[in-house]
């Protein structure tokens, strides 16, 4: 399972694994730097940094500029690492080390060989890859053809790595590998081809540590009968499997590409699980346990402490795989290690990620219309029956669904200021048509099975909003309209200053209190990367990944999809993009 | 020969042609705007605005991003007028509208549908293309396919069309179209194919005038043999043909792909003639006239006035294509309208541009070594025996010829200040070894015939300068190295501040009188544009296309490339380029 070519040379210069626990703790906690996809464990993109603030961010100056040298969507953002900056990119996964001594001139370059055409066809949401994770000496690279590479952060040789899984198939990967103290975890792609599910921890030298399916019996999905709760209860035997239609749970998504968090005190970590396939609910009766879940877990040992199902039985795609940010909050008078979550159904999720209680469950989109609301004893919507496309049946268009399938928010993570108390949520305003058809399973086939048109919201023109968003009450305290969906993720920090992009292009400032625009610059290309910020030399920086793609651009990554209901559907609602801007990867570097 | 596509509509939207000549004339005299490619017709790439100057130029601040989409180089420049902005693309010579109103925002977009296998393989160096024209209501795009098209400027439809040659024989085009008073001008490159050079002048309707060879029949040049003069002197009978064995010239190159510029009092227009074919000196003995000439011709009748050939019988690819810039300047006690030339060959020719007169040629960096110098009565080479690639003959290596292949100076055009009376002229420190070999010619394949590699020029590793030139003295008046070969145009402004961009992707400023860099910024990739500057809403704004490519770049163009002698001898002397810069065509606008 391991491929080994770790010489010696390269040995004596790894930090020992033990110590690499204690390294990503301190490090992350060094503003300077930006040393894991969310800047730090529990995922809340926020960064110390304050001398960029709210009353000079207007003078804010692209500092240098670096193409990446591919078109399509660039999602995730740097890492940087000292006097190091290492940027990703979507297929081929190319990792550029620049040097910020010398404008980002390139250290080394790393370009994996991958089958172009076993891989890339099977990639249901553009090409893209959500970035880096460093530790132990080690950038770690989740590649789309599903090898998780190790490389000399040094010299960007390779340490090791693994091909845990197969595209012919229809099984990749985007997310990024996520290090929690001495593991790699990498989740999988493939909930359109039918893939089931899982999360993978390695440790740091490439050895399996365990394999936990969302789907399935106990055992597989590291489950305890007894121990593992949702809403509060044990889970019971079989909860899984005894929610699926013979074997359709093989073959029933719950996959795992989302953005992952960790808290080091409770050793747990916290991610989601996606749709459940086909697309066609009549397909698979049941609730379709534990896709559409959040999930907590032992980080050393993989077990679930507990689980939550957000939409059982989906009927419109509504992945749970967004971000599970932890923050400490006072809910209901009574402070709480919470988890947040902006789901796809358009709900926000305030939970609390030591049992998994559910404390807060809200829209936040007004336009959400297929739930009523969330019974927070049981855990269970109030479904409006006209928006059932199971209900509805086979062949039948259930129109005006809204959030659309891409969902109130998408991958596109939010961030949390603990100065302000509020989330900054870059946000879909999109509604749907929804109709299912029979589809019948061919692996490395699309198992999609519906057929989607979607446009923007009743009411409005828009796409998208940014919204803050206060968890404890659930509710929207400001909302800035947006052209199209943000499909970027956003950046809190302590000067009170937001930061995001535009699927135009645009990187925004905004003020974390009022959401009033602070300052806007027109980057080359649409914005579906990550903001983050480090310091060099005393100089604080903002830098984001520029260019198009992603779901909501699929239309502009792949030209050839030229029918309003191609790409999902997303081609038809951000048809007028291509007025905005272009295909092209650039990362760019702003500071005062 | 003419496609119309001409609606009535659009007909009633067109200024007549004849008011387009005086309307281009004081088009160009508006320093807001950059009506075609070299900004005026004398080619000198000079600026009257002062907004940006050499106290402020530190403050010079990015304005704005556009990716165009499109990876490999990306030569040339946008034009601006009034409140649009006008961007092309290499292969596959994308023209965009940007408002200028709204940061960039695409107002139309062309895309040709053009025939990739045919065309791209057969372009010798690159799929650049060199940018746009304008006149008459209608931009002109000359697309690597040799389709001139004439879009309207308003919505970017196709006014008429005209393909006039054929990739499938290796004939493509990367020059600009030149829009002279009422004329378009277009050449033809694939001078490494066999293809006959020769300039096409169309009127603004898209009937075809003329079409002048640089090689054949009198008649067929467009040549008296009683007028046209050479060295002041009628050229005679016949003066092509005869320096030609048999109907080699119908297969001898002379390709016509460079800057033309015009002088509307003499109603005259200039350009220069590419290497004769193939490079193997010894299968085509003879000085092979036309080919490395510089042309002035009658605009109305395409007559030659006069021509000069700078290398006879090149033994070492040293096309004359480069720009001609017109300035009137006092030599050698005299006042003259000269016509200024920076020749692959590493001289740099001051002519009188009325007579044709030679008035000074010398080197412009002092690597060069092929040549002692020129008699100024014969025009003629005092020629270095032991460089001569004929004299050594087939199949042997000649080493150590300065300049390389790419000439002292290739395609990337100077500026000339008329404040300073200077030159400011990107150019490569290259040197090479050059092995002829037979070879046969076959219609659209490679007819090259050499075996080139290049290296930097003996004492240094730089591979290019950043020069000042007193084209009256024949002097370098001072010289920054540069790491890499300066393949960006250079721009001159009023407030005595060059402009010039380099591989590695940085955009500079220096002081026009000394050289003294000013200010950097690193653009997203390596810049083979050429810098331009216009005014909107009261703000200067300097423009450049990055996008690493070119000959220089070719080695990142096509990464198959790996042999140090591919690309024509380019990839090994380029090879740490990869260092820098990735592929990527970026617009950036930058203001204070
Ligand atoms: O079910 C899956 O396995 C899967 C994978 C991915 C992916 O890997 O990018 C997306 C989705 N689903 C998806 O539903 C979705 O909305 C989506 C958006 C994007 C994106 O990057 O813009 N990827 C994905
Ligand atoms: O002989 C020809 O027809 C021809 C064409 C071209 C071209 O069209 O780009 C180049 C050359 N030659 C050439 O010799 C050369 O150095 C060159 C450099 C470049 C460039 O764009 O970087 N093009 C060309």
């Amino acid at each position: 399972m391991k491929l080994k070519t770790l010489s010696i040379a390269m040995m004596t210069l790894a930090v020992p694994s033990l110590a690499a626990a204690d390294e990503l703790l301190q490090m992350q906690k060094d503003p300077n730097n930006w040393v894991m996809p969310a800047g730090n464990y529990n995922n809340q993109r926020y960064s110390e940094l304050t001398q960029i603030n709210k009353d000079n961010v207007k003078d804010l100056n692209m500092a240098w500029s670096f193409s990446t040298g591919v078109l399509r969507g660039h999602e995730g953002n740097s890492l940087v690492i000292g006097d190091t900056m290492y940027v990703h990119t979507p297929f081929p996964n190319i990792v550029y080390a620049l040097d910020l001594n010398s404008d980002g001139a390139i250290k080394w370059k790393y370009e994996p060989k991958q089958n172009y055409d076993e891989t890339v066809p099977v990639m249901c949401c553009d090409t893209v890859n959500r970035g880096l994770s460093y530790a132990d000496g080690k950038i770690f690279l989740n590649q789309a053809d599903t090898t998780l590479v190790a490389l000399n952060a040094e010299d960007g040789k390779v340490v090791w790595s693994d091909k845990r899984d197969d595209a012919k198939r229809g099984a990749t990967s985007t997310g990024a590998a996520f290090v929690f103290k001495d593991k790699v975890l990498v989740g999988i792609s493939g909930g359109e081809f039918g893939v089931r599910g899982y999360v993978q921890a390695y440790d740091l030298d490439g050895n399996v540590k365990y394999k936990a399916y969302s789907t399935g019996p106990d055992d597989e999905m590291l489950v305890d009968p007894n121990k593992t709760t949702s809403m509060l209860k044990p889970v019971g035997k079989d909860s899984s499997l005894k929610t699926w239609q013979g074997d359709q749970w093989k073959i029933g998504g719950g996959t795992t590409w989302g953005w992952y968090s960790y808290d080091p005190d409770l050793n747990m970590f916290y991610y989601g699980s996606g749709n459940p396939s086909t697309w066609n609910p009549v397909q698979r009766p049941g609730d379709n346990k534990w896709s559409m879940s959040l999930w907590g877990r032992d980080l050393d040992t993989g077990m679930a402490k507990w689980v939550y199902q957000m939409t059982p039985h989906d009927e419109w795609d509504y992945d749970g795989i967004n971000e599970v940010v932890l923050a400490d909050q006072k809910v209901k008078g009574k402070m709480h290690k919470t988890a947040v979550h902006f789901d796809r159904n358009g709900f926000g999720y305030t939970m609390d990620r030591v049992t998994g209680e559910l404390l807060v469950a809200e829209k936040y989109d007004p336009a959400v219309n297929w739930s009523n609301g969330v019974n927070l004893k049981t855990g269970l919507h109030d479904r409006v029956a006209k928006y059932s496309t199971a209900r509805n049946g086979e062949d039948v268009n259930t129109s005006g669904v809204c959030p659309a399938a891409l969902g109130s928010k998408d991958e596109q993570p939010s961030a949390y200021s603990p100065r302000t108390g509020l989330f900054y949520v870059p946000t879909n305003h999109v509604c749907m048509d929804y109709e299912p058809f029979e589809v019948e399973y061919v692996a490395g086939q699309p198992y999609v099975g519906a057929t989607l048109s979607m446009y923007p919201a009743p009411g409005g023109t828009h796409l998208g909003n940014f919204i803050a968003w206060d968890a404890r009450e659930g509710k929207i305290v400001w909302s800035n309209p947006e052209r199209f969906s943000v499909w970027s993720g956003a950046l809190a920090t302590a000067s009170d200053v937001v930061f995001y992009g535009t699927l135009e292009g645009y990187l925004k400032a905004v003020d974390a209190q009022t959401g009033r625009e602070l300052w806007r610059f027109k980057t080359p290309s649409g914005v579906i990367g990550n903001v983050n910020t480090y310091k060099h030399d005393g100089k604080q920086y903002i830098s984001v990944l520029s260019g198009v793609g992603g779901w909501a651009g699929i239309g502009m990554a792949i030209p050839s999809l030229e029918n309003e209901t191609d790409g999902l559907g997303a081609v038809g609602a951000y048809k007028s993009l291509s007025s905005w801007t272009n295909l092209g990867g650039v990362l760019s570097v702003f500071s005062l």
